[in-house]
Order: C-alpha cells, then structure tokens, then sequence
C-alpha cells in the first residue's frame, strides 16, 4: 500500500475543494452577507491541509493506482473530502455531527437534509449544498466508470469500458474518457439551468436545482422543494433532467457522437425508462381511481414522485404520506430501485434487478428441463461468468445492510417505519424516507446524534456499492 | 401430464384426511357436543370425493412420477386437502374465506387464525387445528426430503439423498425413508405429548401443543397462547422442541440411528443453533438493560420468542409489540430467516444464507485477488454448481413475493406495517405479524376477504418453496 499516492489525489481533490468554497463566499459578499468570511475561512483551511497532503504525497515513481490502493483511495477520498465539506456549515452555526451529515448527504447526492427554514437561509450555504451535490454527481460518474469497473465492486465489470481487458492497473484513456464525462454533465447542467430559467426560475434558483436536479441529488433552495412552484411545465422538466442524470453517461457520451439509436437499443435504459413509465402510469391510475384527483393530474404527481424517488433524487412536491398504504407501501418499494449504473443515481441499479431476472428466468427453464445449458446474454452480450455472482453478492449485502441499519436506529428507539425507510433511504441515496419525522414534509434534524453518524456512515456504503467499503473491513485485505 | 396418476394420489390424501377427521368427531362424541355431526359429514363427504379420485386414477402401468407432474400434483395435492380440511370449519359457522385461511394456515404449519375465545370452543375444532399442523408437518417434510430435491426446487437439490443420482424418476428407496421420517416425527410427538403432560398439562393440550410444536405450526387451545401456562419448565420444554422440529429430519435419522455426533457435525445445525443461541442472548442482555426484567427472566422471553419465530412456529407467550423499536425490528428481521431444509419450518432458511455467505465471502475474497479461483464447498463436499443460482434465484424471488403481497394488501388499504409483516409471516410460515391487528395478541379475523385470500396464497407459495407453484404459472410448462 502506498500512501503517498492517496494522500496525493486526496491532496488534489482538497484543493480543488478549496477553491470550490470561493463561489458561496463570493455570492454572500455580493449580497453583503457576513457568512463569506467562514467559506473564505474554511477555504483557507481546506487548501492549507490539501497542500500538506499533495506535498507529503509526492511522488516521482509510477504514477498508476494498484488495486488494493483503489479502494482505500475511494473511500477515504469521499470521507474526507465530506469532513471538509462540513467546515462552512460548522461556522455557520451547525454542531459537526450536523454538518457531517448534511455534507455526506450532498455528496453522496442523497439530499437528506437537517435544515428547514431554506427560504430565509443566506444565498452563500444555499449555493453551497446545491455544489456539493453537482460535485459529488460528477465524483460517482467518475468512480462509476473509471474506478468500479477496475474494482469489480457488484457486477460493475459489467461496464468496464475495455471489457476483453483484465490488467490490474488503471486504463491509461480515462483520462479522455473523464474529460468526455465532465463534458456531458457541465452541458446538462448549463441546459437544466437554462430550462428552469426559461420556466420561471429565478437566475439563483434556476443554477441550485439545476445542480441538485442533473446529480439526482434533491436538496432545494425551498423547504417546499419542487412544490413551491406550483408549476406543472417546471415539474415536467425536472422529470426529463432527474431521468436524463440517471441514464448510464457512456451511453449519453454515444448519444450526443451521433449514435442516438443506441440509446435506446441499451438494455439497461429500455428498462429503466420503461419501468419508470409503468410505475407512473399505475399510480396515476390509483390516485385517479382512489382520490378527487384528476387522471392527468394524477399523472404529474405520480410521474414527478416516482422518477423522483427511483431515480433517487428525492425532491418532493407533495406530501405522498396522505396517499393511502398502496402508494406509501409503492414509495418505500421504489427506494431499493436506483437508476442505471454509470449514472449519478444510486440505489440497486437497473442492471442488477435485470441480471438478477436473467438468473431466475434460467432457473424456471433448468427446473422444466434440467439438462439444458442456456447461456446468459445481456445487452447482446454473453454475460461474463462472474457477473451474476458479483450481482447475487451485492443483493444479498444490499438487504443485510438496510436490515443492520434498521437494527441499528431501532435501537436507538426510532420506530419501525422510520428506521426502515431511513436505512433504505440512505443506502440508496435516495433523500426523504417515511413517516412525519423524515417523510417528504418533514426531515432529518430531530434524529438522535448516534442516528446522523449511523445514515452518514449508510449514505456512503451505498453510494460506493458497498463492497468498496466493506472490503476494507476485512483482515485478509491487509495482509500481505 | 398423466393427470389418472395425480389424480390416485389426491384420492389417496383425501381419504386419509377424511379418516382423520373421524377423531374429532370422536371427541366431540365423548364430550356429547353435537359438533360431531359436523366431522362426520364432512369426513363422508371427503371420503366420498376422495374414493372418486382414486377411481378415475387407477392406472395398471408405470407407477412412477414423471418431473412436471410432480410440480403439479405437489401444488394441487396442498391447494385440494386445504380446500377439503376448511370443511369442519364452514360447518362450525365460518364463512368459507375464513375456514379456508384457517384450513391453509393449518397445513402449511403457519399458525395465523382468524378464530378467537379459543378457550371456549369445543375440544373437536381444536383437535382438528392442531391434526392440521401435525399433518402438514409430515406432509411437509415428506415433500422436502423426497420430493423437493428431485424438483431440484431453490437449492434442494443439495439435499438429494443420492446427490450423485440425477436420474428423472423418483428414487425407489424413497417410501423406505418416508416410513423412517414417519417414525421419527411420531415419536417427537408422544416425546413431547409426555413431557408437556409431566410438566403440567391436561392430556388434551398436551396432545395439542405436542402436534403444533414438533410441526412448528403455532396453533394453541388458548388465546393467550403458551403464555397461558405461566410456566417455566413448559416454555423451555417447547424451546427445545421447536428447535427439534426444525431441524433436518435427515440428521435426526442418522442421531437415532448411533451416529449423533453427525448431528454436530452437519453445517446447517450447527448455524442454526448457533444462531438462536447468539440472537437470543443479544435480545435477553437488550430486555435487561431497557426494562426492569431480571436478566434469566428475560432470557427465557428472549429464547421462547427468538426460537418460536425462527422455527416459524409461532406461539407466544406476551406481547413482544411492547418491547420498543429494537426488539419489534429484530422479531420482523427473524419472520425472515427460517429453521433448517428437511424439516417442518419455513421461511428462507439456514443453508441459503450459508451459501449466500459463501458466495459474499468469494466475492471479497476474488476483489482482492481477481485472479484466484476457489471452489465452494458447504458441509464438507463440494457445492454442486446449480445449487448457488437456485438458492440465489430462491432468495431474490422470496423478497419478490414479499413484496408483492405487501402493494396487494397495501391495495386493500391496510396500514404498511401489518401489510409488510403479514405478507413476510404468511410467505414465511411463521404466524403471527407485527401492530395490533396481526400482533401476537391480535388476529386475522379482521381482515378483508381478499387479504385472507391473498394471505393463503402466500402461505401456499412459501411452504411449497415458491418456485414449486410459480412454475406453474409459466407458459412454457404447459407446452409440449
């Protein structure tokens, strides 16, 4: 393991970090709000402790990143870079188990969130939680493409980039292909914003969710969220960017060089957008049905909650909490789902829930004919052979950790339906959970302390696929 | 599909069942409870029906079953025995919806009744609760040993008795087998009949609770269910022989037989037990630390309840709802995890999330090291390759159903926790659920009339492995 390699990319990503904190402190000078000495401050002290970081990390060897150096690199990238993201919310009045929370929650595009009151905040923490989001959107796509595939974390591999490729050390053209990432997200984001504009938004507002919107992140400039418009066009919008953030980026890369046919010829995004498509329709039809809604009404609801919360953006425009058991009981389902991998979206992805049918499907044939060998195909692809079992094993980890964290904030005496939908919430990056205290109307302030670090310890485990974490628990990782 | 050979066996069953019902009659007879009437006819009737399926089945050529017709005739021999063991019910005054559930949950050993002041019923109906549980029991175990494995049902294959055998008939020494489980399974009964009676029990309960508790069924004589007694001894008595109807009736053959350090040696028990004995403790240190409950009292709570739970039997002996968060949250964890493959319980089992773990631990294991390959083996011999896709696709479809049943009660508008709690103890066949409807001091009486269907159903599916019965439903089995 060396050291000073990840303290070298850690170093850099603090500074850019740094550098990153300048945009609140300069809009709250602007708006002559006292608030810009603590971003300048925190900057300060961000870019002081990167460069002490990029300087003990020098390193005029192999610049290449090992394996085992991989994970603990992603992990600890992301828990300290929350650590530091914390400082301006710390000087503004948070305690730090507050702060943690609410910066992990921004990085991790979950949108969980333990402010209300976000109407009168100061522009500065406001434009600073919808940049975290926005940075940490652009981090997972990074990580999702370039890193988990190198690290063969849940069926990942799946997407390596170079599939026929097995070495151990990263491709030297994910340079290129980050650069074409980044590309993407800036034009996407540059587009929200322009749309929201277009729709009604204010300049600022229009930036805040365009950021929070594209990284299906969902944390709001209004304790409202969405529902403070009132406007159907800007909701129909924000449904077409949250789906737009959680299509797999490599295939938006295709898109926009001209081959927009795959687009749709992709496996993954068929399903995706024809599950999302569903869903709506069936809720539409129940809140029609069940309620004095009108159908076309219902249908904006239902489509705006559903793509909300499966793409694991988590704004809200109402409170679905008075809609009865079916679309509570629907909501809480629609939590585990996720978008599609290589996206911004968390949860357990598109992908895994279609492999994961491949194999139940091939095991009704083996049942009906038990000497016949199919093999399985995904995408027009023979699927590789670890595939499934890498699928099988993130599933099976994926309920064991909402089961933990369940137990867990049980014990700290929660009720069930908040300690469920808390854990699932997290772990899926999704943002609001069940239930007056962290349903869609309320949020996660009143939570004990123990429960904060516990959520900010879930958020990250999800959005780093678990097995990225987790392995650095085990003693045979540090072996050798 | 010859169905002459299904149907022999259906008649087969009825008429026993139709003999069955002759002892409650009996007892209502000697108890001068004009209720006899009622088994006789329902007896006359059964036998009638029955006799006329074995007449349209008699068949003079190959005896042997073939691989489709037994999915069928396992999921019709359960769904026609139920529909014909409702009958003492309806003659009781139960609507049918009624003394079908309470037929179902009777057969598959779940122990949800939708019946109450149990403790003034007539000793017939109770007798014939309880005979419903002791036959499902050996029904049950008689279907995973011989029959489960040759359907090669979500992983049973493991269990095949000759598991280098793979030929499509049944194997001819199963009805040698079957007459060694009948024997065991008896005398676990009069073992455990003696003991409740030495302990303090009238005959009658003790015959009863012995039938429910080697089946791990749950059906009590009283609405306070064990909690009744306020006995010690007894409760210990019933932990140990809950334990015991849970575990591989394989292994308890080969104890009998001289070979009990087998016992120990097998995997399965040893999680098993190790499980109960880690789980309850914690739950026993969590009860004396939260409430005034001395620690060997609460050990004893702890035990009863975590092993009732596990085993999916299902009595009570207080109302665990009042435990708070932690405790209501791990009971529902539980509904979840099952006794051990062979026996009389339900649920997803011990040696799925032993292969599950084996698989999880292989993933870490090829993180680290893309490049080892390491067999799996469990219990001492090489896992055969089919058995992880069938228990991967087992358990991925288990938390299907699940929550399937739950959006279809949630449909019905009952409240999320009773309907995730009741879809999790039905598909599970464990019992009680969770909330004061379900709780283990409610019932299903209330219910609407689709829940308790849908709930049958549910039981259905999970003692019949799920797959057993879906399979069914695809076309591809009726082709051809």
């Amino acid at each position: 393991m060396r050291f000073r390699r990840i303290s070298l990319t850690i170093g850099i990503t603090l500074c850019a970090l740094a550098a990153l904190m300048l945009l609140p402190a300069l809009i709250d000078l602007v708006d002559a709000n006292q608030d810009w000495q603590v971003f300048l401050v925190s900057s300060m002290l961000t870019f002081f402790i990167g460069g002490l970081f990029v300087f003990s990390g020098i390193d005029l060897e192999s610049s290449e990143i090992e394996l085992k150096e991989g994970f603990v690199l992603t992990t600890l990238s992301w828990l300290v870079t929350a650590g530091f993201s914390a400082l301006p919310f710390v000087g503004l009045g948070l305690g730090y188990t507050d702060a943690y929370f609410e910066a992990m929650s921004g990085l991790t595009t979950t949108g969980s969130t333990v402010l209300s009151g976000l109407d009168n905040l100061p522009r500065g923490i406001l434009l600073w939680r919808s940049l975290l989001q926005g940075l940490g959107g652009i981090g997972i796509v990074v990580t999702a493409i370039v890193m988990l595939p190198f690290l063969r974390v849940g069926g990942m591999q799946l997407f390596h980039t170079e599939s026929s490729d097995r070495s151990e050390k990263i491709l030297p053209r994910s340079a290129q292909l980050i650069v074409f990432i980044v590309k993407i997200y800036v034009s996407l984001i540059v587009l929200c914003t322009l749309t929201f504009g277009l729709l009604g938004m204010t300049a600022f507002d229009a930036i805040c969710h365009a950021l929070t919107t594209v990284s299906t992140g969902g944390f709001s400039t209004h304790d409202e969220s969405f529902g403070f418009y009132k406007s159907a066009p800007l909701e129909w919008a924000c449904i077409a960017f949250m789906v737009l953030g959680a299509l797999p980026f490599v295939v938006l890369i295709k898109a926009v060089n001209g081959r927009s046919s795959e687009v749709w010829r992709d496996t993954q995004v068929r399903g995706f957008v024809g599950f999302l498509a569903g869903v709506s329709v069936l809720l539409a039809i129940w809140l029609a049905e069940t309620s004095e809604i009108e159908f076309w009404d219902a249908l904006l609801l239902a489509s705006f909650n559903v793509v909300s919360i499966t793409t694991t953006t988590g704004f809200a425009n109402i409170d679905y909490m008075e809609w009865g058991p079916f679309a509570i009981g629907l909501i809480f389902l629609l939590t585990f789902v996720g978008g599609c991998a290589g996206s911004t979206s968390g949860g357990i992805k598109t992908y895994r829930f279609q492999v994961a049918g491949l194999l139940i499907k091939g095991h009704f044939l083996s049942l009906m004919s038990p000497h016949r060998i199919s093999p399985l195909r995904y995408n027009r692809r023979r699927l590789p052979e670890d595939v499934p079992f890498s699928v099988i094993a993130f599933l099976a980890v994926y309920m064991a950790t909402v089961a933990f964290f369940t137990l867990l904030l049980a014990g700290l005496g929660i009720d069930l339906i908040t300690c469920l939908s808390a854990a699932a919430t997290a772990v899926g990056n999704v943002g609001p959970g069940l239930g007056d205290t962290i349903g869609p109307a309320g949020n996660f302030a009143s939570l004990p302390l123990a429960a904060k670090w516990a959520l900010s310890a879930a958020m990250l485990l999800g959005r780093l696929e678990l097995f990225t974490v987790l392995v650095l628990m085990r003693p045979e990782f540090w072996r050798d």
